[in-house]
């Protein structure tokens, strides 16, 4: 397993095209806007350092069922409802370790998902799609990589199918089919911590009919290379990064990504297929990815805590920390904050064993438990800038209250609660800024919002899974009404 | 273990002194307005009957670890996280089998409470409450019993003590001390199931101070003991029951039932006394159970499952169960349910063991799980009666419907669908308005408000169980705060 | 105009063919299941007394643009904005001295939607409506008489239009046309207030095409024509009004009334016909008729008043009304309710004058208005049932409250407060079960959710008459995109 | 009346002390940060201009009742409830054309209170407040003046009154009188447009009592008095109008702006002094302002506006505004929308005349108006991210479109429904960005909740003007209560 220090080391020898606010970026590790990010996606190295977080093993590493090594659990196949247990909590500690999306459970959800469908596709298929996926599995295990999983493409016209499309590029698709390997291009979007990834695992966003199987392909290859385009999204606030990053930045310390992909006509050997043209199989890849990844978002109830935590602090560095209605509100946020968790849980708890031998999650409960993520995250915000007051967005910069002159006025009118260094006042205040509005609502709502899908995906899986059979005869047997009776 | 018709004449035995409507009640088993209840908690029975029911033996018994037998889940005492995952599970499946309060966790959450209080008394004061406890509970699970767990005083003046009161009475307590036992005098309100339990058991209903000892006490006693006396409550719909068995009342089968008891000096023997004046324990009994308890209300998940199915049959009854709107709707309800139900699992995988040996909640999520409970429930009804429409409250009674002039006219025009009996239609709806309005609501409703304390209980709990340092150094650390600093 | 007294003496002259419970009531007036929703409906009477409420005297009254004279504002036609206006303080100013619905502003809205739509017919067509109902009006108003203004059909299969289904009388329509008048057949539901009223006025339920002509009919007659059959809805404890008049019943003086109403083959005179075969303008007169009537919700914030000073009481009864959470859902419960009166305050205020001279609601605001009232006071109850505590469901019976021996512990034990009588707590508590669970609920909560058409319909009206082009050319313009482009 | 142009022409000849990010900013006009802020007010004069927008004439301007000639609304004073539901509109028509806040009402709110509360202090105690207010009010109208209207202190410990802080210019007061006037001391925060402003009017921010009296003042100061001093609050991607002010910036227009204000030691001239020392009239100041101010939120629905144009916008630009659910959506924006400016309207139609002759608002309805605005735009906001789904935070920037390379791909996979050009798609993306996380955030969300005072202000005084007693009495009759019985 690599160290913190080690992952940053390997990226120093990624070489990506890529391209942010109209130029073209070479060097991805020092580049402030990005920096913030790869340190997100480090935490989930450190926390997994035996030394310096002995209370994080059972959480942050597994034991690989291939090798019988000690791997992050970033890099497992779930064993165990256990693991999917230990998964939530990875997510949740996470999350408030870094305030931020960390990036990286898009690739252990991919990584699980193949693990179940590669195994399935050779059974109906006798195809070798598992035994690849083993070996390359094997290899990110022992490299301790990062996988950007890739699934949604760009979609076009969204009342058209992928192979109806005026432009047939607006769904990844094979181009070419060469004695080496298969030749693809399209693009994926939405593409959480892209430029921190060692390896980029493209899955197809949907279900597939016959006629649309070019576009049933997965695969894997490493993220730099040549033909795959990054194109960095521009986010809120974004630049605070490069132009105050010590206090008005809010989140001194991480940050989230986002990109496009554009795969042009690019190479992908055969021994990195996973997928090809198994159409009847691309709904089942896009149904167990979404329930792991919806699964996954056990961390917004970490971010959760640290936006609780700074509104407590708020409170108490304004001194109305006692009073009645703030009380209620700090505690408001708890219950929407567990119910998230609990949901995750749940879900968790109430896997299975699919025949690969996978554990997987409840579906019902997966799509349940994001639908949540879905809203209370907005409504946590609005109640932390309730508790927070006006100053969220009407404070003066840093470098006002580091000015000779007027930073003793902005000192002395923005002065709390005794006892309490006005800096810091200003120090969480831009920390609430930073998540209901700045960098960390990008994680914390919008994320919430479309990651893994939006909420008419949930539910529209909601309304497939849940047994509403069951609950008609249950209603029937009580008015009187025949069990076989319309 | 007893089948559901030997608990029905066990019942029979029973002659509590009961008073209904300004009546004498002495046929507790025929009463019409008793009846239902009494068939709802014979559920409870009637599940755990392996012939009739073999998939639910996991969920509805258990092992007792006294005597190795198999025994209800009711009567048993919590052995690990799985027992207390079955408690929800067995809640859920059961509300939904009665659609109604089945009366019979309160004795369940009582005899755990106990077996961990008593046991942790008996270690700071060297007394033998356990063990006349566990010869108690063996009773209890030998013979199957029900028990009514006691909880609720009178509470006089909120504002005072219990030994402030101008009435002592308010809150049940020892009036004298005999050699064979204890008299005791006051009332226990809001009593669930009363009337349809053997055994009552009562606990104090808050925390004590040393001025308070006398209302230290905890003790069971048979349910038709002289000196008790049982008050019916009036509920929504009542009468139904005798006027319009079949059709009006809605749920035909079953339905939960509410007593005021009153303590008119009785006595109590010391063997079955288990709390004495250890005032200093009553808070952690009454958190025991509370938490206990309300974990229990994984129920309204089940009688919520009978409430979306019963939703979903009027809609095709009705035609209109395709329309996105009502699909809407239903997968909303689901959602609420779902949510519930995942936050009364995560309480319970969430449990650990006690020194006692007993597996105890996750108290925090406990009181979360509750907490929803309080809210959910009413949403859901009222996007029921919106998906029902009108006629829940405009339709004739079952009377007319009968008529032999004017039942032709309701039954034409309350036709809804092709191929759908009109009874059909109006049976669905009458439970509908059951479970919004009627019986049903009083149990799905008013009790998930304050059944096992209302909600500001919960919240209290919840605002002293979260670990809000926790979150406000989260919060510190990523704004640039230390730890120790205010 | 006349008293309340006089007007239950005209009521006695009605002779109804009027079933309940599967029996023909010949007594309309002294029926105990009748009795409160004709003093409620007497009460439109009272509040306009002059004598008695001279402070009600402009909300109540109008003066008559047709004969100069004074009459009740329920039988005026608005001649300004501060009619609608004083019609919305008459709705509040009712439902808040009755806690019921009053069941007498259907008729209101009938009439001011005829005198519209009359007018328009005859400037199209060159008919006579609107002189036949100026001079039905007149008759109306000399008499003071209560008009049950009939919508709603049976509907049937709600997939097929009227001319469409299986049974064509589904939708109320002419059978015969004949020299002294029309034949109709068909029946009207959820009818409020029928019973008590001395005239009935039918108007079709949708929108017509060509082919649905014999349905496109309105017309008026006595409440008791020959063929007219009434068949009285079974609604949430309506048998406590027999056996529990006095405390039980929560609201001891008023209660609200629905009917299924059936025309067989009923002639209609043809002065009393305002609308035959024009289906193009029945859409016109539903839509005018049911923005009248979306409006008139104004009444619920009346009851909400009711509902909001009970759980005031109960609170103070209780002791708890000065802790901050009690304190601040009465604000909460006064925010949903000020809320609501203020959309149906601007929604008169915004009206407007119609060709006919009549004035006409704001379309988007009657709509708007009418759908918060289909979920505020659900909210309003959950939040009264939260204060009240369990009590609302597990109280004993006044049969109880008043037995020699048992009285006495049923008073001791619900004792509240310092110096409030024990039954002044239990009425309160009553009233509240009467306002969530009861008959008041019926009133309060479904018939908010479905009178006047159910949420659904008036999310259809918002959509169609809120400008969204203007808003889409708003937002344009900020983005720097073309008015005209795309 | 001043032309937007010559408004701002008369801004460079203002020359506030004004700091931002630390540096001395001279060229307030310029200024690429306050440019659109500025732009913003200078709306208020331009839809007031009669050759460009004729039809904004009625909401616009009115007649100044001191000289009868035609002033700017805002710089008006009420002189009937049509003048105050013009105001209403006002707020929605200039919401809806700056999307964003346009910071000139505060101004007007001022001098309504004033003119009211000079007059009322004249009356108590024979001074001359209300002669200078309005021969400063004639000033204002005739030169067509901003007035920036200064409320909130810094506060200090929030636990102490005024004259009991450890500083005492934590509330702004009087530390010299001198012949020629008053010196005063402190500062105001989150001042609105404060450097767009021609003047700035100090009020008290709380009830005073008598040792408080020194900060009982009120006064108006030309805002570039010697003395002021200004530091730009820092806001959510407020550099973006630097970096990127074509597209990313959302709205390309219009902004909102915040400041701190320290008075240092300034003299204020007897003339201009309104108020002084007269502490028992504090707290009415405050109600006055905060009434009106409060009831300025209608231009929320502005805002409210843009924000539902932009989501209908890109549904359409998406292909998917015609999914059920989407329509859905886009209604519950508009209904929350309307709704707010329901209460709007409301609050000043039910407005009254004062003694001065100015017509003042409904105080229970302009906080249960503002109360609304605290929640409803962060679920209007929420609705608009889920309509416009992820691309919102992921999106390259204007500058990668642009780029002669990869622009190309970017306009290729953020290819939208046919026939909409792509820049239109992201600039609408872009707006939607900043109205629910840039600056137009600020705007719509967080001064919503804050501006006129924190939800809390509103629901203490909901709780004050609640006609409660009214509400007890109509419960208490109806259960048979008598009404002076408790």
């Amino acid at each position: 397993m690599k160290t913190k220090e080690e992952y940053i080391e390997s990226m120093r020898k990624m070489h990506p095209e890529l391209y942010m606010f109209g130029e073209r970026v070479t060097n991805i590790v020092d580049n402030p806007i990005i920096k913030p990010t790869m340190n997100c996606m480090a935490a989930t190295y450190e926390l997994a350092e035996e030394e310096k977080f002995p209370e994080y093993q059972d959480v942050m590493t597994a034991t690989s069922y291939l090798t019988g090594e000690k791997v992050n659990r970033f890099c497992h196949i779930h064993q165990s409802t256990e693991d999917l247990v230990n998964k939530s909590k990875m997510g949740r500690g996470l999350g408030a370790y870094t305030g931020s999306c960390f990036q990286r459970c898009v690739g252990m959800d991919t990584l699980n998902a193949l693990s179940i469908v590669t195994y399935d596709i050779d059974r109906k298929y006798g195809t070798e799609y598992n035994k690849r996926f083993l070996k390359y599995l094997r290899y990110v295990q022992d490299e301790d990589l990062v996988c950007c999983g890739a699934m949604t493409d760009a979609k076009g016209d969204r009342s058209l199918r992928p192979a109806e499309q005026a432009d047939l590029d607006q769904y990844l698709h094979v181009v070419e089919e060469k004695p080496d390997g298969i030749v693809v291009r399209g693009a994926k979007l939405h593409q959480t911590g892209a430029v921190n990834s060692h390896e980029i695992i493209c899955m197809p966003t949907r279900a597939m009919r016959e006629e649309d199987k070019d576009y049933a392909i997965s695969f894997a290859l490493p993220a730099d290379t040549k033909g795959i385009i990054y194109i960095y999204g521009r986010q809120s606030c974004d630049t605070r990064k490069i132009d105050s990053p010590n206090m008005d930045v809010g989140n001194i310390l991480y940050g989230g990504q986002e990109c496009m992909v554009v795969f042009n006509d690019v190479l992908v050997p055969w021994e990195r297929v996973f997928m090809y043209r198994e159409w009847d199989f691309a709904s089942d890849l896009v149904e167990k990815f979404a329930s792991y990844h919806r699964h996954s978002y056990a961390c917004k109830s970490g971010i959760g805590d640290v936006l609780i935590g700074a509104a407590q602090l708020i409170a108490e560095y304004q001194g109305t920390s006692k009073a009645a209605h703030i009380r209620d509100k700090i505690i408001d946020m708890i219950q929407l904050n567990e119910t998230m968790i609990s949901c995750s849980l749940a879900c968790a708890y109430e896997g299975h064993k699919e025949p690969s031998g996978t554990y997987f999650v409840n579906t019902l409960l997966a799509n349940v438990s994001k639908l949540n993520v879905t809203k209370f995250p907005y409504e946590i915000a609005r109640l932390a800038q309730e508790i927070a007051g006006g100053g969220v967005v009407t404070m003066p910069s840093e470098k006002d209250f580091r000015h000779p002159k007027i930073g003793n006025y902005v000192a002395k009118y923005l002065k709390g609660a005794e006892g309490v260094p006005v800096e810091n006042r200003i120090r969480v205040m831009r920390l609430i800024e930073d998540l209901t509005l700045g960098l960390g609502a990008v994680c914390y709502l919008t994320e919430s919002m479309h990651g893994a899908g939006s909420p008419m995906a949930q539910k529209i899986m909601i309304g497939r899974r849940a047994n509403i059979d069951r609950m008609k005869n249950a209603a029937k047997r009580l008015c009187g009404i025949e069990r076989g009776e319309n």
